[in-house]
């Protein structure tokens, strides 16, 4: 066997029971002759805890002391790991980011990864011993201040470990069986998926699927490191994403691979645009300038008579005031009536790269819809996903009725959650 | 003024409130014009949660995973600390133990601080901001690992930073208002001391008095750096510790500076020693051999009969056990009858350089002692200490007893403590 990076989520390492599990099961892959990195997340509840105190010293607690203060999450989880395993009577050394050659820009908070460096780490696996990597941190290439990756940084740091030190997979070990035909809590027949192809897991990501987040995924797929999503609790085999279907698994590219939700979004609609050249730009200039993502843009076909028309955009709930704010500062500059905020909307996403060879897919998805009394608001396609956004309150009701209608419904309620999520 | 370290233990800082308290005492300083590093220890119970933590899932938690695991807790609340300073209108930038320079060798969970290179944080107060340091913690010199520097290590680090930057006064701030003639919970009447030498701080803190710990004051010794003991909950003037008298305070050394107590050790009897060279040195070879430090020694006159004498020696109570076990294996190379062990004594010590030239300070110790009906049980000097050893119980009524004896007590009871005790 090869080198093997594990990953492990705060939800599997929530408590000395978790650790003393989790343990085991590295000491398992390292006893069937494989080399073993283990990346690991804060323990259950620690970043929040830790959150909650910066919030009671400093009200916009930010920058370089908020990630030195929730980098001692991961410090303390890869310590007792290291502790854990040694207690099994196996070697382990813990390296923080920075200990662990994870060289990141200077932007505190969501830093990204520029390098990784890990000699420390192949030292230390040359000798025997398992290495433990703190997740979710590194250290800044210019100022050598300790940076943090943000959300589901864990993952990448994983996915990084393991394209740097050449492994032959990166494990991500979560609360869940593995990826979903769709959201378990929400489909009970949704159907685990065996493997699934970096482009529609990316889809799968980017349309509100949460077990993957897509920079994890994107770079995997730039260094081609499968990932093997499974469950820390069962003994399962979890879901493969990678380029190729790997080893014996025998499948097909599904013509679907799964439905994906999300109600994390809001609508703002721009009302009463001149629709001339240039005023779209204005707005979504006045936007990017707040350093907020937008997903869906839809115009309406503008009414002859007035010359005016309306844009909708749909962008992150939490990012809602902002935008609103910074239209209407530059409320003269572009030129508009007024503006309408909507956050009781949900998107559906169809995700499968066999939409592109079977023309029926769209007309299909909208006759499930349909059928289910559902109301479309918008519409979005890239080749291999078709988004629509509905009423929020819609939401499960569409996303059972598009399950069942493409054929993923599984013969029994398969999915099981074991515990909360990590990061 | 110039550059000022203080260090904050870890009841100053042991909640919310705590931290922003302190935030406050060090914008003050700074705002007095001084350069300002701060030196932190970890919030009120973090330490020993973090050690349950790690009993929890190994039984005997040591070396370099239990350092990893322990300092998480100075990066928590020095983090916090530099976010409340910010919140004050102030820059602070915290660093690990790592980062400011703090080097020390490898021996794990008691590292010993052999070089310190503050060049970031020299760095940091040029560019006018507030230096936090985490306590208790540094790098190992040969292999870059953490490491902690045991009880008492965040005074030490403050001194050690404070000798390498050449700081005015180091400024220990703790839940006490000072060093007191004797333990304020043991002697109502205890006096605050306004200055005290090296020489006798050292001794007391060998006697027992736990405000400041030797190594800490032997430190400040070596490099010449004035310590100011004081309060993080009052305003008050504290207790200096310096070479000679400071600035304005008009002191001449006292003849005593006070009395100490200690109930932390045990008393073992070696019995029926035979009286010829190498004995003793057989003896304490085994203990030295088990890295146990001892005490006080006593050998009792020999009885010509027997030619058999019997041996005393004091030590830790935690190391009795190891220290039982190591004679009874050697019980044949050292030839003894048997072992006799004690742990309910105490240690009483009369600490003073004025000692040195008033030939009757030991007389009206004992005469002290006697009226007191403390009987005494082992005797131990120095140049300028006397302690002795007797029933533990006896302890509180024999400090009380000399203190008054020697005209320390206060004509109020003034003493205060404010909150537990850090680290």
């Amino acid at each position: 066997m090869g080198l093997v990076v594990q990953k492990y989520g705060g939800s599997s390492v929530a408590d000395a029971e978790g650790i003393k599990r989790v343990a085991k099961r590295i000491v398992e892959a390292k006893k069937n002759g494989n080399q073993v990195v283990v990346v690991v997340s804060a323990m259950g509840d620690t970043t929040d805890e830790l959150i909650d105190l910066a919030e009671q010293v400093s009200p916009m607690p930010a920058g370089r002391e908020f990630d030195m203060l929730l980098t001692a999450g991961e410090r303390i989880s890869m310590a007792l790991l290291a502790m854990a395993i040694k207690n099994l009577g196996h070697e382990a050394q813990s390296f923080t980011g920075s200990q662990a050659g994870v060289i990141t820009d200077s932007v505190h908070n969501k830093a990204r990864i520029i390098d990784v460096t890990p000699g420390r780490i192949r030292e230390s696996l040359d000798k025997g011993n398992i290495a433990i990597v703190a997740g979710f941190q590194g250290v800044s290439q210019d100022k050598k201040d300790i940076t943090t990756l943000g959300r589901g940084g864990s993952d990448t740091t994983a996915v990084a470990l393991a394209a740097a030190l050449d492994a032959e997979v990166c494990e991500i070990y979560t609360d869940v069986d593995g990826v979903f035909t769709a959201d378990p809590r929400v489909v009970k027949k949704a159907k685990k998926i065996d493997w699934i192809s970096f482009e529609d897991m990316l889809e799968l990501a980017a349309s509100g699927s949460k077990v993957l987040l897509h920079r994890c995924v994107e770079y995997a797929r730039r260094y081609n490191i499968p990932i093997h999503v499974r469950s820390s609790f069962s003994g399962l085999q979890g879901t493969w994403v990678s380029s190729e279907p790997i080893g014996d698994i025998k499948v097909e590219q599904a013509i679907i691979s799964g439905v994906a939700h999300d109600t994390s979004e809001a609508k703002i609609t721009v009302v009463g645009v001149p629709d001339k050249p240039g005023e779209a730009a204005a707005i979504f200039r006045t936007i990017a300038d707040a350093e907020i993502n937008i997903d869906m843009v839809v115009q309406n076909v503008s009414a002859a008579s007035t010359g005016l028309t309306d844009i909708s955009f749909t962008l992150p709930k939490t990012e809602g005031r902002k935008a609103i704010d910074a239209l209407e500062r530059n409320k003269h500059g572009i030129g508009f009536d007024s503006l309408r905020y909507d956050d009781q909307i949900g998107k559906i996403s169809l995700v499968g790269a066999g939409m592109k060879t079977n023309p029926g897919v769209t007309a299909s998805f909208f006759e499930a819809l349909s059928n289910a009394g559902v109301n479309i608001e918008l519409i979005s396609t890239s080749e291999i996903r078709i988004s629509v956004v509905t009423r929020a309150d819609d939401v499960p009701e569409a996303v059972r009725a598009v399950h069942t209608a493409f054929g993923l419904d599984s013969d029994t309620d398969e999915a099981v959650v074991y515990g909360g999520t990590g990061r």
